[in-house]
């Protein structure tokens, strides 16, 4: 099974972080190749970086994506998932969606721990489009600067725990999610330390796009996630443009 | 890894179609064991018969979890599936849970199809007991009696087919879910008649339960999910007592 | 008018109490006669509990309730209530669902009270279940261990009062609900020392439903509280089998 | 036990309605007075109507209400009735909500089934403002002009059933209500001809009172229900005007 | 274009506040015209006597509407606003319902900043009323009292502004509606010492009116805000019967 | 007053149909501008259009914004509506959210007629993403192909304005909006044929951007629009790239 992992942000030292993660995780069969969107920010936190970082992952799955059996958008926050969808004829998972479901199966409430004030806001909206805020207990947030985004997971694990633990003990929360794709693998790190179950993004998307690759779900033809209708587009790649304008 | 399914009715036959479809789609090197209910009714389509089964369950756990990674409620409506998360050490999966999750990947408006009006009502419930009722389409069902629990797989596919394709053109469902442990393995055989993408509960939960052993998720400690303080009881198994009453 | 009080815990002491309180409340010309679980636990607190009591108390149901014009499912939690409905064809109302409505109607926030935190969790859950959560306050329960849960109307008076204070004065609950079949009659003897009502589940359950005898509602013969149809069960007792395999 | 009766529109012969149904439910001990509001409109069907209706209430309460033990606001869709609890220190029911909270515990959703089109708006409108519009299965309304409103109770009974049938096979009712104050009494004679429970609001009101006096619930000195301090006013009755101008 | 402001309260100080801040906001060619109510409270705090005031607002408009193009409803709450809808033939906003929509635009939280605790259960009630708590992040309350409600805009502004501070850092508000007729103009004196938007209803209700002038909105003819159909009625002014009574 | 009008689409044509309706509706004293998409599909109807346009509307803003006092997305579904609240320093308003909040003060229930099956959907989304699903009525859509999306305005009248009635009459809408930037203006032509009031979301937007104006709202400085702080950023323009990485 060959599985694309897309970062929606310009990093590649986070896409680096997102597909070691995501090799830890996977099945021995799974091969994991990365992808990095060739425009947009060092990293996304609000709703203007979310939206200019959408376009890109769908530009990064039309150039890459043929020969893959899925793909993960590996953003915590999902840019473009629902998009993606609607072009893609493999199964997308993202790594919010697929946390938050994870989160369903081991309890009733669950808080997300992030690195910034900023990303908390837009979290929580997040939550929210999914359908799955019936849960949520609170979406906590560090207020240190991040120096280096790329070196989070090394500077941030102490008082990312430490917001873990007030989450479970201020706010009842019984699945933790740590948000955010530069810390993946640090919740699969701290988990022992913490008395509940502690997720990440992208140790849940990719189990969660392998189940979808083999059980087999073929794209619809009908509804809103069928491939929508040919188009005429301007000022996109001509691969993006090939998926929209078919004939 | 060893997989427990438990059939929450009392009937054999259903729990052998079961572990069939659960053998399919598990991973190869997954041992799928199934345990029938010792006590309670043929099959399952009421709050009542569900409570009984819900007791059922625990005793079926009680006695046979022991050298299992995880186990799987297998009845549709998931009786007695928070019970369990209670009071085992392992991941416990169900089989509605599993399915709506998995729908909520895959379109935004989902419909249930089975087979008599009172499942209907009470799987309607359950979906919104699971707090996964904002994207209910419907839930439909048909109205023709089963005359025979365990042949309704052969029986009923047509019907049921014709029943997928209303939700599809009538309520706009996205994704269909066969809702009912009988007709397992029947959405496979069928989902390449439906334009939209077609799932079954035991084909979702048992990769569900898989990926949440691969993810070591570890009991809780803390909060409503970790195992209960001990307290005296009576007239339970002797396995049921042990974990109820543990000192 | 005899009404069957049915207490779905094994601990006869608490059956008492209940009693006692449903005769202070009930009309003259109301017999109250008490029914205790067979099997299950000395008290409830979490859902593996409940489970186990929804059972019981549809076995103490069948068992007893010929004869009775009402019955009362009097555990907070409601454990069995609706599945009784369905196999019943007297009025049942149960211990919460009955504090909750009558609190509907004396103020826009409720708060629940309660012994232990496990208790608080599931309470939160029925509440919701019953979709009565929209005017919920708070649920706020003791942390001080129940040495004695027969004793606990006595020992638990002041520290449950102070906690109804906190509910008044922190979560401006307008009605408080002291919740939990062992300290049945508690909130009658504290009321006066509360600004606002305080309301317990027994006080309310019994006159609704000696209301729903005296409305003459007959038990429905369509819908999912008609009478399930006739259906082969095993392993229950034979009182409760004849209400399930009925032909 | 002293229990007036307010109706909220201007017609005597509804108020007499009225009295006769409550009479006809209410415990033997029980004294029913009605009161009919000295303002408003020949019958309430619509927001604006409404809103002269509530202040009508207050003035017959604070009329009329001394020594009596219980107050029933008795036009459906409960005009006036939380200000009306605001005001005075004895229990006070409305017609809807009591048949609404009644309904809960009789099955999962609930239609009410009234006489004109705009009644159905605001019927609507009604139970979602109670917070209790999450069973609701339907509002059905008669589109024949209603001639003499004193007589609808014999000209409509036929349709009005026809209607209720229609709610239980088309909307899946379990439990209907006739919406209505001068419709009092129709459900109790309807009743017997329809497969699941019919319920009105004057039946449900005046019980729901007595058991709030019987629970000797004290007048709230704490959160919104509280009596409001003391304030001038102009232009109200001499009695309304003692009620908020205290000192 | 002319436009009458209604207060609904008796006091004609605040009636001149009011008109006061709608000229300073109102389009240059607009004419604002005041009215207060006949009848009711010096002002208006809660359900009680926002009940009576619904019914002056009313004969307030059936009285002085003719010749006027848009009317607003200029309490806090908006007291009567859909009973006006229904009778009226001209747009009529109201100041809560103006100022939670503006605030829609500028957010997504948003909290009202009241003058006493009163205020703050019926403005919240108000709010879900509206179909508009989703983004609600509290309503907060000064505990002063209020010794010249006239006088409020001065005697209050530090302590108001104090608590949208604290309703900025403490509830995360990203807008903040000064709630409350007497206090009109006192936002726009304070916004630019908090560092988000800065709202009050009678600055968003009459730009709101102009905008459904502009855009000639017919009254409807079918649905809830059709003209009701006509009815005897007793006991209101001529203007008002005029209007309900109309062959 | 300086009003740009953003196109999200790339057909100038629409750009000139918008702009016409935004003349319309206007103060005499506002200037409109209209600026188009410079890539893009032909118009947008899906997820994947809209993710797209989203990021297309950024780059219009950062490249003419200077100079105007308000903006306005004119694309029904507001693609990048608030991520341009969050980058911008005056207010921006959306098309459909103007719309649904002038729908608001004009009825209880609202639907929405557009163009095609695929905006249905779509607009379904948009609208429970704006949290204001509560009194959405229905989304009605043609099935007739549309050939030239810049004459559906005259192509298209007669059956738009036949939903409409349909919505009217079976879904009970009190207020219509018709929804599309290429069928600006259409509302206005058909209102006088529907027994409801008639919107499209040009003509609500305009006003509204002018009344933000009016009140001299203020960017702000915390919470989740203040301007983000300044980051790196890759392939965006330069006048995006300033707006984002701002030392």
């Amino acid at each position: 099974m060959k599985l694309l992992l897309v970062n929606p942000n310009i990093t590649e030292a986070i896409t680096a972080v997102m597909v070691e993660e995501a090799r830890r995780v996977a099945a021995p069969e799974t091969e994991i190749v990365g992808a990095t969107a060739a425009f947009g920010t060092l990293y996304i936190e609000n709703r203007a970086e979310a939206a200019i970082a959408a376009h890109a992952v769908l530009e990064v799955l039309a150039e890459h994506v043929d020969g893959f059996d899925a793909a993960v958008v590996a953003a915590f926050g999902d840019p473009g998932l629902v998009a993606a969808r609607e072009l893609m004829d493999i199964p997308v998972t993202g790594i919010s969606e697929s946390a938050l479901l994870t989160a369903w199966t081991l309890g009733r409430r669950f808080s997300i721990v992030c690195m910034t004030a900023r990303l908390r806001t837009w979290y929580a909206e997040c939550v929210a489009e999914h359908g799955l805020a019936a849960r949520l207990a609170s979406v906590r947030a560090l207020d240190v600067p991040v120096t280096d985004i790329t070196r989070a997971r090394e500077e941030l694990a102490e008082p990312l725990l430490a917001l873990c633990q007030r989450a479970v003990v201020e706010d009842e929360a019984e699945v933790v999610i740590l948000g955010g794709g530069p810390i993946a693998g640090l919740a699969h790190r701290l988990a022992h330390q913490l008395p509940v179950p502690l997720l990440d993004g992208v140790s849940c998307a990719v189990p969660m796009a392998e189940m979808l690759v083999r059980l087999q779900v073929r794209p619809p033809t009908q509804g809103s996630f069928a491939r929508p209708r040919s188009k005429p587009a301007k000022g996109l790649s001509p691969a993006l443009t090939a998926r929209i304008h078919r004939d």
